[in-house]
């Protein structure tokens, strides 16, 4: 029963829906039921227009809908054209802030997707030079959302908004490894202590190390492209519980096909859309994979903080580049500012992993009503880790400075270096030498020497951080 | 080294610290120490003046701060003047678009504290009649930081921020549970099934059912004054690491009653401030309390749900009211959207609750680094759950209405009767004819009549529903 | 330092390690550094035997160094046939109440280890005709452990256990998804209403409902398996920290070798052993799976227990077969035990993906301390998650049963069926249709038929259930 | 309809159900529900007996109730007096093998109750001079469960057995909290550099450092009492939902005071047992308390093992007392073995308490049917915290000795001194003398005297650590 009065107030129209009339401001390219969400959900003051990446995507699925619709036989032209035009702009980025329901909101996303066949539909009207509520010419319902319903309409979009949104941080990440690759390409040679359990282990270099942590980000890169390709599975066409129930046949074909083409990505239809429209799986395995990467980038970070610890009573081994002071009372302070902020993406990553685990074990039956929570916090875990590795790699992975004379003389007097002997004098006696080189603070070497242990020549061999590190020629 | 150049170019002026010189916009109250933590934390696009509660707190311990330090004759009384106004002009809502440092930073709030030393001091160097970035005059570190550190303002200003944070979601809290009590004094006659496990247990009244929801609320705002109590505990005078360096003898007391006054906030001096300055555990603690509150929200909105299902092939027990049309594609239908966005916001509470237990958790030695994720994520918690509370009360709960009579024919229909004779004729007998009744569709009190079991005015008084639910005179 | 006196007192033998003496029981397998171990760590009470693949995987890991060992001439025939005869043993599930460590230990799997290393030495002595503790002839360290670090063997063990616990999972899923598949044939023609956010939306049928379950588990499945992938991964040959160190040119290779011929695995060694050795990339990956599955088997048994509420106040759809009593007070109820019990299943396996989680991220460095955790929390959640799908799959869907003529009654009764009307009388009229229907208590049929929207045969096709649910011919 | 068949085969004895005829073990004291019970959960392997606490409780019910109904007339006191003999044996340990039941089990407690039930009533049998099985004589549900359901005696049974477990894990804080008690007053005068966010910050002493363990220790303490305080509140005489139904009037209160007797707990009946019996928020509660607890205990380990790394390359400041050889190819290491399980523990402690949250959120409407779960887990936080804390205690903190010299030269060296000039030469002019310091790897008073920033006597005694550290007289 959505239509509009044409006596409208000054300034604003009359809309009508399920529950009554209300005046929505004549400027106002949303109509009633954006309206009513707005009242309903004031929880985070956000609008869901805080995600670009969503509110293109649901213009994409709107004129791929369109299309289909037009090619079935089912919608004007015209109307198609005027629906697709508005769809372009704000695709182009335009009408963005008519996209004002909350981001936290109850409905499984039907105040978004009412949302946006509102703001579609009066900017179409205006395209077809109708008034802005002139539903009787373009309807939000009934032209916009034709052939489609929220539970279709919605996932569909939220995927294409998440895959897009997955490009950007797999760059990001690019980026990040980039980084800790020209750092232990630059630190190759570079000998230092391996620690297990914060114990002084045996010798490495420095490259080695921060080799790692690019290797990490390879692989956690691999898994977010293959999370990601679950997300190309989309059910448009499943309409209201996946039984297709108003979509014509051929639509679903057609509006993937339509919506192939406007985003340039490849989508596969559900092969048991009554599933697919229930089942928050992909949104649960992408966040998974999500949370193994904060997981890791956290792990690093928490290295580098370790590794620069000092300057004086710490480990002193690198330098993180200063970026800001570090303190309002202590002068001179410098803090690993840049891991620390990457450490609390990390934490944040790892709750909204918890967030979206409860939500999708929540949904009940034909749909999961709490997508748009899902949504939401995906969105945060994306684009905050995105911007968490183009921070870590630009303003602190580049900038690594090592104090090589610390890490060298901390291999030269380490006792670790006797597991190297193990082969030749046995693990007994190996332990021999250990206890008495900790308790005397005496090197391995003269020890072994003082027993005899081995010739010194063959020792020297034995005892080459290079070699030890397996990094010599 | 932070100080202006008095020769500025057009539009900015030259500041200087530990890295060196930037240009600060002219017009900026904030300076090189928020330019350098906005450009190093891009991370949310949301400045910790979202927080406003967080940005009043900061200006109320500052003020508190100057005022100890003037009465300690460490500050000038005109310099303490200038500061206090500034500071109250904060407290009244100007300048909060000056504090624009991200609300995911690193460096344990230390860009917060020094956004607010700098907006502080240039509005105090205003107000005394010189120009911004007139440092030499009265400087952002050596005077409006003065016997402070980060580590001692941060977490006393998340803690009157969170304090008075709390008493806006109790009085939320009130509003709901008033909702549920009206509504279950409304109810208080009407018989119903109650359920154990999904199945027909006994009989209760709809009014028992929705006075559990006000009473679990009533607890839990017990529960969060407890917590609530806890955060009034500060450590203001403890400095870098709790020893006081710096800091004046009597300058933690003064600081402390100033800040009572300033508030009207009953506050404690940790006894031990290395472990207070260090210690996370009243907002690990709080956190566990919202999340308790969350958990008790859900189960009350999944409630709601259920006994709402319908219309036909539903429980169809309560009606909430209409708030939105429910569907895109289906006509007339009306969905549970407010519990729904409850329920959304529980789920992100309870995820909130890991972030900031892992960042509780990886706090290192005399400091937590993490704070900051720390207060975002409890801001997020209490403000929407009081917001939750807030709408579920005004557009849920307060317009429940009841199916009477569905909810009466289901108690007579009831198997579940029979346990009430139990006593009478014995678990063993009374579960033959609860099998009976189940497999014959027949009615227990027939049943029981039948195999006479009991005389018939006897089984009429023991199978009353009134009786049964324990409500009769 | 290790060995043992020979005279030791009755009963018991004398062993040495770094820190002194210790008398083990003369007949105990196990030596010093398990006795130590066991004294450290009493935390759970629960051995590591509890976990018989992972005792299983620890002797085929020792067999193969064992071989590569003797294939490079560093471990004689003799001694090499002693090991492997030792392990074979243990792999036929023998010695395995000799593995006695706490399953929550300190160490990074060190105690675990040294553990096997002393069983399988005191047992290879024996065979050679040794006494236990004649560690002259064949030493847990220098013989057993030769050429490996716990560092590498605990986490080829844990890999090695872990793919044969998911192998069982696997197959346990497919018996749940083949229950789930054949009463969605058997239910394939029964219409019902399908629900949307619990409110009634449009006709299905049981069959697809219950389909959804099967392609859930089915697409559950292609996930675990390509986790499982993962884990395939070995870091054999790494030694200490990934240099390899100790182990020599061709070790690792000829290790992993003799690994897959021992348990027919296909396995592959790291391509950068320092990040293999430090990642626990795979286990989180694994456990994120794990969480997935979960999820969704506690979604599928919320709807069972939804669907077979009542019997007469709920939905009573469907029939749970009853297992056992369901009250020690209510006579003759019955109640959904086995999907309860599987919902808690997954409550612990979600709350274990957190412990793995955290382990993870506290890694540090070259190592990562906490496996046994996570080795502990994955396979609690593997063979529990197991055992959830077996009771679910042969004592609830194997026996489930459908209330057909109430689920017909309810499509018959729908106001949902307008929905199907949107194309023809438009949304709008729908809309009128569905609320007056609502109000009054009357069926959309007639309600059509009396604004003369649409002509009485039109309407029977259109309203159809076997049409709107999509299984018509 | 239970019964037993007089004929039974040999060995066995027959018994009855709702679902048919089972024959039992002749010797087993547990009967057919708890047969029926064990084949349906068959997940864990892990028998209820494996918490003693509440086994004890059990019985400590059981007993309560039947005083209660002879009290009220309802059991005669021979009855009585049989059951209260079987219960006390079971609370001296004996027949708690009988307590088979899985601890991850369906049916809200059902079982653990129907359990108890059989067991308690074949014991009075045999007890009265009857056969096991003869339960025409005494009947576990009409007898030994009489007045109750399972709805108020599991959960209060729970109460009972969570507050005595509580109080062990209390004691074990003690412990713990005076190690680090003992240890702050030895290092008492020891200065050591402070650090926040891992970089140098300023001197105190090596017992304010520990002293924080204790203090947070003390704290943990007073919330747990005060969560603990919480689940002294019971719903004994509720009976199915709350109502009451079958509990003759003074029944609940009659047998409260029972079960303080037998307890010597003291207990409250709840004010609304609807709610009540619903209602779990206080084992969240005491869960996000164990949480905040394992938080502390994991932060103070990390510290130990961070503070303890080295021997050469790392920290080195203290020693942590070596428990076990280190490393199975790294001869002489000795690693933190005793901090990492703590740490693991806490890991798990915080899984659990997101699988007691989801249980918490998953209740319906009259019940919560997930408690096992949250048992199960409440279970092991508390008994491996307490382990934990013990062995934490006793194998570690009691022994760690201090690197004095390296501790004060740390002190020495450090640029952080420049902090306590801050008041006297400036913020400013203190940032050039700490970057200079770093620059050049001077002292800071070196520079200062250099400067003639301030008289050597004055710089003198500002620098002095004591001063610093706000330990000196």
């Amino acid at each position: 029963m959505q239509g509009t009065d044409v006596s409208m107030t000054t300034g604003h129209r009359r809309e009508h829906d399920l529950l009554g009339d209300r005046e929505v401001p004549a400027d106002a390219y949303w109509g009633i039921h954006t309206l009513r969400a707005s009242e309903n959900f004031p929880i985070t003051g956000t609008a869901i227009s805080a995600y670009p990446h969503l509110t293109n995507a649901l213009a994409a699925v709107k004129e791929a809908a369109a299309r289909a619709n037009e090619d079935l036989g089912l919608l004007a032209p015209e109307k198609a054209d005027a629906i697709a035009a508005a769809c372009r702009e704000i695709r182009d980025g335009r009408l963005h802030d008519q996209f004002t329901v909350d981001v936290i909101q109850g409905g499984a996303g039907t105040s978004t997707n009412m949302n946006a066949n509102e703001v579609i539909a009066n900017r179409a009207l205006e395209i077809l030079g109708h008034a802005k509520g002139a539903y009787a010419h373009l309807h939000p319902n009934e032209d916009v959302n034709l052939s489609q319903s929220t539970n279709d309409v919605y996932p569909t979009a939220v995927k294409v908004a998440t895959i897009i949104a997955v490009r950007e941080l797999h760059d990001a990440m690019t980026v990040l490894r980039d980084a800790f690759a020209a750092k232990a390409e630059e630190f190759r040679d570079i000998l230092k202590m391996g620690r297990t359990q914060l114990q002084d282990a045996v010798p490495m270099t420095l490259g080695q190390e921060l080799s790692s942590y690019a290797v990490m980000l390879e692989e956690d890169q691999s898994r977010l492209l293959e999370a990601s390709g679950l997300v190309h599975e989309i059910n448009l066409g499943a309409t209201a519980i996946g039984t297709g129930l108003n979509a014509a046949k051929g639509y679903a074909e057609a509006a993937r096909g339509h919506l192939e083409d406007i985003t340039g990505l490849p989508l596969i239809t559900a092969a048991n859309l009554v599933e697919a429209t229930q089942d928050c799986g992909a949104f649960v395995h992408l966040s998974g994979v999500l949370k193994r990467i904060a997981v890791k980038l956290s792990k690093s970070c928490n290295d580098l903080r370790l590794l620069s610890s000092g300057p004086r009573a710490g480990l002193n081994e690198i330098n993180l580049p200063p970026v800001q002071a570090g303190s309002s009372i202590m002068p001179g302070k410098v803090n690993p500012v840049i891991p620390e902020v990457v450490n609390q993406v990390a934490f944040e990553v790892i709750g909204n992993d918890v967030a979206i685990t409860m939500a999708a074990e929540a949904g009940q039956l034909q749909l999961n009503a709490f997508e748009p929570i899902i949504l939401h916090s995906l969105s945060e875990s994306i684009t905050h880790l995105r911007a968490a590795c183009l921070t870590l790699a630009t303003r602190c992975v580049s900038g690594i400075t090592a104090n090589t004379e610390t890490l060298r003389a901390s291999v030269a007097n380490s006792i670790g270096l006797v597991t190297a002997l193990n082969p030749h004098i046995g693990y007994t006696a190996a332990t021999g030498i250990a206890k008495e080189a900790l308790a005397t603070g005496r090197g391995v070497a003269e020890l072994v020497l003082e027993k005899g242990l081995l010739p010194a020549d063959r020792l020297a061999t034995l005892l080459r951080p290079e070699h030890i590190a397996g990094t010599s020629a």
